[in-house]
């Protein structure tokens, strides 16, 4: 893993739980929201085979929320996303990408609904804050929309259930997917939803009050101990193998919702307005340009993309780009991410990858990561 | 100086120069507008020293420029910044605040205007471009915003001048201050500007093909060999020196102009529509509740700012917060920028700095660092 080392400012926001993660040895970093996110304490590969079995508790501050109140909340956030958010229910979560006036993706967060007329929106890594600011004072919208002190701290993996039950009450086990509730946490209140950036289950708690977040660590590592409870992150092997792909390195403004795959959580044809109606009608009508896919590399492990690695065709033409790439120990081999044109993006489809000079063949495969029926 | 492993990922873009600047052993880095900015080659003092006498090259790719083109560009420029650009001419550069509805500082870029109806806006670390999409799409004004593939390269120091000239010609020399030429060098065309972010002098190339990237810089890599020229970065100790302020650091969101002490940079009177004017016309008449000052820290140096520094007056209540601070080796104590409560930020003014649990005499300075007359 290829790292640089970066030197700490006031601009970069450090995150309430940060004291925690150094004490107990984060070694990899990366700049999120203008927030220090830790990646890595002792290496992937063995933080991957922990999440997968036990529990972890992730530093997701960087995870910020923006926050739209007032009367014309519920029409703005609905002018922003193409999906219908008219059905998104109090202490619900609904994942909603945000697309300008083009179908160019802005964002990717959850959508979280507090009040009829109060929303959050759980961002991953761009100034939504400043775009949704833009837009509700150039339509003149009564609504205050700024970055609340909001921390999400994630617990992850198959035991999360047993752990955090510990800590708030057997209700927790009930709370369904991307359903949220009112907790109150070492002392303080916080929002408890069933979510979190990993395939294997959990929660995020959203901590309303930075100057209490190592008490809210300190609470859920005690409460751990018996569950072997380890720190962790967002976890590269572990959110390829699931699928998850993340906005910036996968899908950037250049992307429509069509392109990125995203068909399953867009209604083009909803009710409300919404600034990219009439490009995605167009798409729908006309077929995406390119397609984000899942991709299998064949051969041995490949060292860290140093530059865009290239998709070709048989004859050697370029059709796309691999945006992201990891040895998957599930599957024994190369899993990727990759932009590839029309034509060339089917599962079951055979291309070639440049990686750095060293040419590997690959295959498109669908989202479990076969080659199709 | 307290740095943190980056992993690095194609969501941390790379500059064109960065190939270099590896090559040239850049030991630190900050991620800036989500790209990575080199900061530190052998150490800030030495780099301070050679700037000061000779001639440096910086890779600041990640002062991103925001496009703004179309009918309507004049008119939403003037609309965003409490500077007057109507008296903007074509080839000139003026340093403008960006407020929102608030008065709330968005960024401080250098705007550009690059003809009647086009401008750049060269900006600091904050995502400029989806607030003014924003903005343009909600008023329905007929422009486009985006990023377009520019990436300065900065020549500072004071045998910049003569650097220039034998790469350009003669005339570079007679660029005035914060104007601009279209040049062509490397055989790719520039916008060379009489700017940067140092006190000792220089410019900033405007590259507008990233692939060109490494060809600028060996241009100007040969022809300084006879300058010393060396890699450099803008540089802490000069810019606090140099009175430098950075956004994200030493003001923010929470900032209007007044606090900033930007007073000389706005035209609250100007013609056009701007967002803030009513915020302004207030704070004018009733005066800032804080400013950003210069604070000289009595005593030895200091170790890095592990947390927020507070200010306080002789009771022992905090007055403000120390924002930036270093060792200045030209007045031989510790400069710092500061923001302060009315009534406590007058120059001369005497307080206590916590720094980190050790207490500090100072004092408020004028932008000379001196204590006034």
């Amino acid at each position: 893993m290829s790292t640089l080392p970066m030197t700490l400012s006031r601009r970069l926001r450090s995150s309430p739980f940060e004291k925690r993660v150094l004490e107990h040895g984060a070694s990899a970093f990366t700049l999120y929201n203008k927030m220090v996110l830790p990646l890595i304490y002792e290496s992937y590969e063995k933080e991957y085979e922990h999440l997968c079995h036990h529990v972890q508790i992730w530093d997701v501050a960087c995870e910020r929320q923006v926050e739209i109140v007032g009367p014309d909340a519920l029409r703005l956030v609905e002018l922003i996303t193409p999906r219908d958010i008219s059905t998104c229910a109090i202490g619900q979560c609904k994942y909603a990408p945000l697309c300008d006036e083009n179908g160019g993706i802005i964002n990717d967060p959850i959508v979280l609904r507090l009040a009829e007329d109060r929303f959050w929106l759980s961002i991953a890594d761009s100034d939504v804050c400043l775009w949704v600011k833009g837009i509700a004072w150039g339509r003149g919208f009564d609504v205050r929309v700024f970055e609340p002190d909001v921390s999400p701290l994630a617990i992850q993996g198959p035991k999360a259930d047993d752990l955090v039950a510990d800590v708030v009450g057997e209700h927790a086990r009930k709370i369904r997917f991307f359903r949220f509730t009112d907790e109150t946490i070492a002392g303080t209140p916080v929002k408890l939803a069933r979510s979190g950036w990993s395939g294997q289950g959990g929660f995020e708690i959203y901590l309303q009050d930075s100057a209490k977040g190592l008490d809210l660590w300190d609470v859920f590592w005690e409460a751990g101990r018996k569950y072997d409870l380890r720190p962790g992150a967002p976890n590269l092997i572990e959110r390829v193998e699931s699928g998850l792909k993340s906005y910036g390195s996968d899908m950037t403004i250049e992307n429509n919702p069509f392109e990125a795959s995203l068909e399953q959580y867009i209604d083009v044809d909803k009710k409300a307005e919404y600034m990219c109606r009439d490009v995605l009608v167009r798409v729908r009508e006309e077929g995406p340009a390119r397609r984000l896919v899942n991709l299998v590399i064949d051969g041995d492990d490949l060292p860290p993309m140093r530059s865009d690695w290239a998709v070709l065709d048989d004859d050697g033409k370029q059709v796309g780009i691999v945006t992201t790439k990891v040895w998957s120990p599930r599957f024994g081999t190369t899993t990727a991410f990759a932009t590839i044109d029309a034509g060339h993006n089917a599962v079951g489809m055979r291309l070639r990858v440049d990686a750095d000079g060293v040419i590997r063949t690959a295959s498109v495969r669908d989202g479990k990561w076969q080659l199709g029926a």
